[in-house]
């Protein structure tokens, strides 16, 4: 494959291309569709795509009509989130052919900065568990991780450079790094979340998919200046889940390690405290209570098509009352309050992303590495950090302090420049 | 009128009449409705009604079909939640005849448990400012408040015993104030938000209006044991804000305050910190700003179906970059940790709940009274104490420590007992 071609730029040098003259909309429009139509009936990345329309758009732009920031740039999003002109499923049957009366706003926010919605990308079922089909791009036996399947794996394969999906427990952090690419959790709520389709409020994060830290950084961010950090306090946070981790994953997460202090990163350790390590539990609890109340018209409408495991989800939490509930909600923002010691003298963590490569089969793996930052509204970000034994990415998760995206972003920018990529 | 009439019946009042077969849904429903039909021209408290439609759930009810905590009992929603049954269109021209694919959250889970959806009030144009067609139902010359302007005057109308209201600023607590009614605002996002049509997704709140303290409890609640709180400590808290609360509503929060001494309260008096008074100020640069991305689609398709007002709220912070909303929330997240101080020594805070009565004309009055406690994601309640000197309803707010909703409901239910209702 030709990665020169237009359609595997990062979304800077794209935007910049566009920018001079070099590269117009409508040609990296093209390169995209060229390339969704040659590899998607392999990965399955897109549950809907209309390239005649995305071709008008970007032909339109070129014109001169409208556009900002993101002037040109063709972009997908997680068919979680709500769009007025494309189909929106959510990933269930129950809503084939669904058309919300408007854009989610994350999606009409990027078209106003003149971005062209290329299609809307497979998800799982209502971004829960049960997968998609969508397909690892570097190896077809494989799950791209879940439930923002699509979403990772059109980012991976050169389909879009930007893609939104959704987190509420791994489901941004888990598929990019079994993909390869940058997946980047913001704090809770910072991007804007009407239009998504929800299943947990409290949890449910919009993100984004990128090849860079900075592209990531700038479809969020624009051209905010960057706090300056050139040594960054990186502390590797232990706990007991690193025993889910792989033998690969544990090694690949040292060496990028000694790579970080090698670079001028000052490293250090420290040990998840016993009641945050717990809190992961409550994250089950309050989802599960959540999905029961925020799916309550297809589970009592239509019961027969939700899949049996989120069936079985969204009554493991039948008998809990609203006052139990609202206990866990105090217990929620307590922990969230005892996370921000972590980041007494550390500005981020090093975590693993997933528990080793993207697995055979289309189970789209553990969230366990995700679940318990998505509980506490920290800013979250994969990047890759080499390969496994099957030849297939690994990833590094870093974690930011409460609201510190900015600082999580620059740290992640320091870090992507030691790390091993292919 | 008759206030002994099914249609005048607190929800629990109903529901145990139900339950004894001394009442039937069905009755209770046509009573609701009879109610709406004789009345509703004036008041305009209803945006979408289907009368046969509701009959016919109540007999099924009746019949034994289904049902739980609230089986029988009619309830309305505010049209800024989505109902798959009946029209939503959120208060604005561009959702005429809207079907969304779902009912929201609040909608479903009280439908679970055997409640009927009678129809959807009126809404502010998006749950913000500009009014609907409601009326005061004591005086057609006034307006009811805002936004949740119809679920507040058909409970106090007696059209329906319940109906669900949504808060970004005091959408909740004024127009309950205005008509006479208990408006309980939740601890933030502890009634499920899941279709609700968002403004700003970080403040918007779902609530209850109800004639009793009792009745919002338990439809929130259920039967859930009540905190014992037999000496509630109730803290006056005083700021500038009261310079603008009219000489009626300081002298009955006065001889309110005195009656809760005489039945036993702890009374004290706090200064509310000038930090937290300056808050006030972030709400409305947050709110406005969230809703320039929640509206993105409805402003960039349909800029002359939104009005004068709200095309200027929604352009309000279009400077800020969302590094400086970053910013932001995390100033709201610091306040909302410092208003924890505020309930040291006090289970509740006392406060004006509206200016005065409600005014003459269709403005739905400041929000001022309730936007700050919307802001900190406290939970807060209003309830009626008495007259002002055009014979319309005075509210007092109780607010409660953060996530204390339970002890907040119950501070309310003694504080309700020493009022003067009328």
């Amino acid at each position: 494959m030709n990665i020169q071609a237009p359609n595997f730029l990062s979304a800077l040098s794209a935007l910049q291309a566009i920018e001079d003259g070099s590269l117009s909309s409508e040609a990296l429009v093209r390169a995209c569709l060229e390339r969704i139509a040659e590899r998607d009936a392999a990965v399955q990345a897109f549950a809907h795509l209309d390239p005649d329309r995305a071709i008008r758009l970007a032909q339109e732009i070129d014109k001169g009509r409208g556009g900002g920031a993101l002037r040109g740039l063709p972009f997908a999003a997680k068919d979680i989130l709500d769009s007025a002109d494309l189909p929106t499923a959510y990933g269930s049957s129950i809503y084939a052919g669904h058309r919300p009366g408007a854009d989610a706003a994350c999606i009409a926010m990027a078209r106003e900065a003149g971005a062209v919605l290329l299609g809307k990308t497979a998800t799982c079922e209502f971004a829960t568990l049960t997968p998609c089909a969508t397909r690892h791009p570097l190896d077809p036996s494989r799950t791209p991780g879940g439930s923002s399947s699509g979403s990772a794996a059109a980012v991976a394969d050169g389909m879009v450079p930007v893609a939104f999906g959704s987190q509420t427990g791994a489901s941004i952090i888990r598929p990019a790094a079994y993909c390869g690419v940058v997946g980047y959790k913001p704090s809770y709520g910072l991007i804007n979340s009407s239009g998504l389709k929800h299943v947990s409020p409290s949890l449910d994060t919009i993100g984004v998919f990128t090849r860079t830290v900075a592209d990531a950084r700038y479809v969020v961010f624009g051209a905010a200046p960057e706090p300056a950090l050139h040594a960054p306090r990186i502390a590797v946070c232990e706990s007991g889940q690193w025993d889910s981790a792989r033998p690969e994953t544990v090694e690949a997460l040292r060496a990028f390690t000694r790579g970080l202090e090698r670079g001028g990163a000052r490293v250090s350790t420290r040990r998840l405290p016993a009641n945050l390590e717990a809190a992961a539990a409550m994250q089950i609890r309050l989802s599960a209570f959540e999905a029961r109340h925020s799916l309550a018209h297809e589970r009592m409408r239509y019961p027969d098509r939700l899949s049996p495991r989120l069936r079985e989800r969204v009554d493991l939490e039948a008998g809990m009352s609203m006052a139990e509930y609202a206990d866990l909600r105090r217990s929620m923002q307590a922990a969230q309050r005892d996370a921000e010691n972590l980041f007494d003298d550390a500005d981020v963590l090093l975590y693993p992303a997933a528990d080793g490569e993207a697995e055979v089969g289309m189970e789209t793996g553990s969230p366990r590495f995700g679940a318990l930052w998505t509980f506490l509204h920290l800013p979250a970000l994969s990047i890759p950090i080499g390969r496994g034994p099957a030849g297939l990415p690994l990833g590094a998760q870093l974690i930011g302090a409460p609201g510190r995206d900015l600082e999580l972003l620059a740290a992640a920018r320091f870090a992507e420049g030691l790390a091993i990529r292919d």
